[in-house]
C-alpha cells in the first residue's frame, strides 16, 4: 500500500507538521512519521533518505526551519518526489530564511516547496502524488475540492444577509 | 500512457519553460504544451484545468511571471498536482512577485512551486511524480543523480590538478 | 442608482473589509458585499465578474490575503475598474505576498491596489470613481476631506499648548 | 468631454509614462500631458491639483520614481481619482521606494496603485473609471480584453505546432 | 534666538516624536511643536514650510509613518535643513514604507533621514545643526557624548563583576 | 570661514562622492577632502574625528559602501553633525548594506543619511547646515531651488507640446 | 591559557550573548566578557581590540544591535579572528540591520558571522577556532555534537509512537 | 603543517573562490581545493566532512550559491570550524538565498559565514583561525593589515592634491 513520509528536522515543528500528518489521515493514506535531523543526525538522514523508497513510501514530505536542509538534503539521496514545508522558527527572520533554503535548489535536485507553515497543502500535494495513479485518492481530492466550495458558500450567504 | 501538460502564461516565457519539456523528453514522458494565460484566456483556463486529468495527464507544469496567477488558478480547478515555475519576467521586482504569488497558496489548494525560473527541476519534479507510480520512470530519475555525480566528479579532478 | 461591489476571499477578511463598507454607506452609496474565493469557488469567481457590470455595479473592491488572485482574476472577466486591498493574513510574509500578487499585474490587465489592509482607502477611491460622473458624490469627497482638515486642525491645537 | 490628465515628476519618466499617454488616444479618450515636480515645482503641483476636477478631467494618472510623493500629494489636494505609477528610476532600490512611497497612503487619501513601470495599465484603468458611467468606453474596454484572448490563442497555435 | 520645529502627520505620531523635543529642551534650545499632515491639511504644509525660517527656525524635525510626505515636501518649500523621523506606523510594512519615502529623496532636495523611530536622534541632530555655529550648543553635545561613555562604563563594571 | 569635510572610504567612491564636492564648490563653500577607512585605517579615522571641528569645518560629508561604518564611527567621535552617504558598492547587496549600516544608528549617535548613492543631496545638506547661521548661503539655497523650479517649467513646456 | 572575550555594544544585548557565554563555561573555556560600545565608548574599543591578542585572547565574540559596528572595527584593530552576533534590538527592523551591517565587511577585514540572535552558536565557533590546535578541545566538541544527536534520537523516538 | 581546505558547489563557483586560495597562498598556507556538492555528490560530501580534521585540516572554507547547503551540512559532520561563502549565482534572488541558507544555521551548529563573494575574507578568516596558535601566521595578518592602511594612505594623498 502508498504511503508517505512525513519527517521534520525537530520536535518544535511538530505542532505545524500536524496538519500534514492529520489530512493525509483524512484521505486514508498510510503516513510514517520521524524526526530527522539535517544538522545533528546527518547519518539518519542519509538511512533514511536511501531507503524511503523501498518500503512503500511514493513521497516525502520535510519541514524544517532556519537555514534549512533538510528537504533539499532528501531530494539529494531520494529518487522520490519531496515536498518541503518552509517553518517559521523561533530567530527566522520572518520566514525568509526557510523559505529560501527550501525553494531555491540548483537544477537537477527540485524540491516541492509549500507556503510557510503549509503543512496541510504538503499533506494534499502528497495525496495528489498518489492519487496520480490511484482514481480512488483523486477521487476523495475531488470530493475534498467540493467541501471547501461549500464552506464558502455558507460563509457567502451569512455575509450576504 | 502518462502525460505531462506544461503551460505558461505567454510566448515570452518559453525559453525558461522549454527546459521542462526538455528534460522531459529525455526521461521519455509524453508533453502537451500550451499557452493559457490566466488574466487574458480566463475561458481557457478554466476548460484546461477542469479536464487535463481526463485525457492521460498526471501533473502540471504551469510558469508564470509578475503577479503570476496562473499556477494557482489551474491547482483551484484541476486535481492533479500542479508544479509552479516562477518566471522572472521583465519589470519584474527582482522575481519576489511571480515567487510570491505561487508559493504562498492558501490552505486547501497547494501548488509545488520550485526556484525562481527552475523549470528544468519542475519537469524533474514531474517524472518523479509519475516515477511514484511508474518503477521505469523512478529507475531513470535514480540513474539521472547518478549522471549529476559524475559531472561533479570530472569537475572535481580538473580542480585538484 | 450606482453600486459598489464589495468581494473577499474568506469571511476573515470581513473585519478588515467592513471599513470600504463603512465609508460607502457614509457616502450613501449602496453595497453589494460577497464572499467569493478564486481557489475555492472559481466557478462563482466567473458568473460573479462576468455579470457585475450588468447589473449597475460601477466598481469592485476585492480584498484578499496571500497569494492574493482574488482581485487580478476579476479584473480579468470583467470590464469595470477592480480594486484590489492587500489584506495580511495569518501566516503572511508581513503582508508581502499579498501586496505583490495584487499590484503586479500584467499589461493589459490593471488592479487598483491599495495600502496593506486599506480597505477604507478603497472605499473611497469606489466612490471617486462614481463621483467622476456624479457631481453630489464628488461634492461628498470635498467635504469629506474638509472633515479630514478640521480633525487635524483639532489634534494640532492640542499639541501647541 | 471627458479627459484624464497623465502627470509626471520628471521628463525622465516620459518613455514610461507615454505607455498610459498610448493607450488612452488608441481608446479616444483626451489626454492632458504635463511635467508636475512634488519637490521641485510645489506651486505648479497645488494649482494643477486643486483644478484639475473642474476643467473636464475624470481621473489623474500621476507617475514618479524614488521617493515618489506626487500621487499622493495630487491625491492630498484633488477629489478625482488618482492613479499612481511606480517608476524605476536611476539610483532606486530595485523600485521599492516608488511602490511603497505611492501605495502606502494614510486612511482617507487613497492612491490606486499599478505595476512597477505599469503605465499601460494606468491608462487602462484610466479608461475603466470614465466607462464606468460611459457605455461607449465600457465596450472599447470589453473589445480590448477580446484583442488580448485573440493574440494568446495566435501564441497558443504555434506554440502547440 | 534659534529655534527649532519639530512637526508630525498626526497626533499618534507624537509618543515617538516627543523623544525629539525632549532632547533638544535638555539642550535648552527652544522647540516650536505642529502636526502638519501632508495629506491632509496640504495648505498648511505650504504656509509652514515658506515661513519657518523667517521667524527663526533653524531645522525642522517632521515625522511621519507610511507613505511618509512630510518630511520631504517640506524639504521641497523650506531652505532649511530638515531631518526626516521614520515612523513605524499600524499597518506599516515593517517600517520599509516611511523609510524609503522618506530617505530616497530626487537630487537638489535632500532629507536628513535617522532610524526607524529615531526622533531623539534627529533632536540631536537639530542640536548639532545649531552647534555648527554656536559653540555654547557644541560643548553641550560634548558633554553629551562623555555622558554616554559613562553609563557604558558603569554598565561595564557590572557586567565583569 | 566656514568648511565642510567630504570623506570616503575607498577612493573608487569618489565618482559618487564628486557630486558632493561639485555642488559644495557651486555654493562657494570650502571643501576639504579626504580618504579615511574606518577598517583599514582606523587611527586615522580617530585623529580625523576629533579634530574636525578645532579647524573651522561645520559638517563631516561621509561615503561608504557594503558595512558601510565610517559615518558612524565619524559620528561617535565628532560633536559635529555627520552626513552619511549609502555608496552602492561591487557586491554590495542592491545598496541595502550600505542603507541600514549608516541609518540605523543607535540612540545618541545620530548619522543624517541621504538617499542611496546621493551625494549631491549631502552637499546641499551640508550646505543648509551652515546656512542655518549665515544669511548668504541660505539665499543661495534659496535661489538653488528657484533654478530646480525653472529647469522643470522648460520641460513642462516641451512636453506640453 | 586561551581565552575568548566576549564582548556586546550594551548591556541590553546580554540575555542574548550569555549563550555564548554558557556554552563556554560548558567547555571548560576562559571567558572574559565586556561592554564596549563601538559609538559611545570608542576610544575603549581601540584599546581592547589593540590588545586582547597581547593577553591569551584566541578569538574574540562580539554581538551588537541596529547599524552594528562594534564586531567589524574590532576586526578592524585585532588580529585575532572576530564572531560577529547580529542581535535583534528593539527598534530593529527586523534584524536586517544588524545582519547586514557584520556580514557585509569589505575585502581584507573578515568577521564572522552567525545568525541572528546566534550567541550560542557563536561560542561554539570560538570554541572551534581553539579547538584547530588544541586536541581536547576537538574532542568536545566531537563528544557534543553526539550529544545533539541523542537528543534528536529520543525526541524521534516520542513522535514514532 | 596547518592546511586549509577549500571546497565548492560546483566548478562556476570557482571564480568567486579563486580568492580564497590565493590570499591562503600568499599567508605561505597549505590549500586543498576540490569540488564537493551537497546535492549531487552527498556522499562524497559526508567522506570529506568527517575526514578533513584526521589529515592536517584547520578549517574548511565553503563557498555555494542558490539554497546553499553545502557550507552547513559539512559543519554538521565535521568538528572543524567551517567559514562559509554565499556565492551569488545565476538565477539567484540577488543573494538573499545563498546567504541566508548559510547565516542561519540552528544552534548547535554554526557556520562563519563571510559577506556576499566574500572569499577573500574567508580565506583570511581561516588564516587567523590557524594564527590563533602560531604566532608566525598572526604576525603575517598583522602586517597584512599594515598594508591595506598603506594603500589608503596612498590613495589620500592622490585625492588631498
Amino acid at each position: 500500500m502508498s504511503k508517505v513520509g512525513v519527517i521534520m528536522g525537530s520536535d518544535s515543528d511538530l505542532p505545524i507538521m500536524q496538519e500534514a500528518i492529520d489530512i493525509l489521515k483524512d484521505f486514508n493514506i498510510e503516513v510514517e512519521v520521524d524526526i530527522v535531523s539535517a544538522h545533528r543526525t546527518p547519518e539518519k538522514l542519509f538511512d533514511y533518505s536511501k531507503n524511503a523508497h523501498t518500503r512503500g513510501i511514493k513521497a516525502i514530505v520535510a519541514g524544517a526551519g532556519g537555514a534549512a536542509h533538510l528537504p533539499g538534503m532528501v531530494a539529494s539521496l531520494s529518487p522520490l518526489p519531496v515536498i518541503g514545508v518552509p517553518v517559521k522558527s523561533r530567530n527566522s527572520i520572518d520566514g525568509w530564511d526557510s523559505i529560501l533554503s527550501i525553494l531555491q535548489m540548483p537544477g537537477g535536485v527540485p524540491v516541492a516547496t509549500v507556503a510557510l507553515n503549509g503543512a496541510k497543502n504538503a499533506g494534499i500535494l502528497a495525496a495528489q502524488i498518489i492519487g496520480a495513479s490511484d482514481q480512488s485518492i483523486l477521487n476523495k481530492i475531488i470530493a475534498y475540492k467540493e467541501e471547501l466550495k461549500l464552506k464558502v458558500e455558507i460563509a457567502s450567504k451569512k455575509v450576504r444577509k
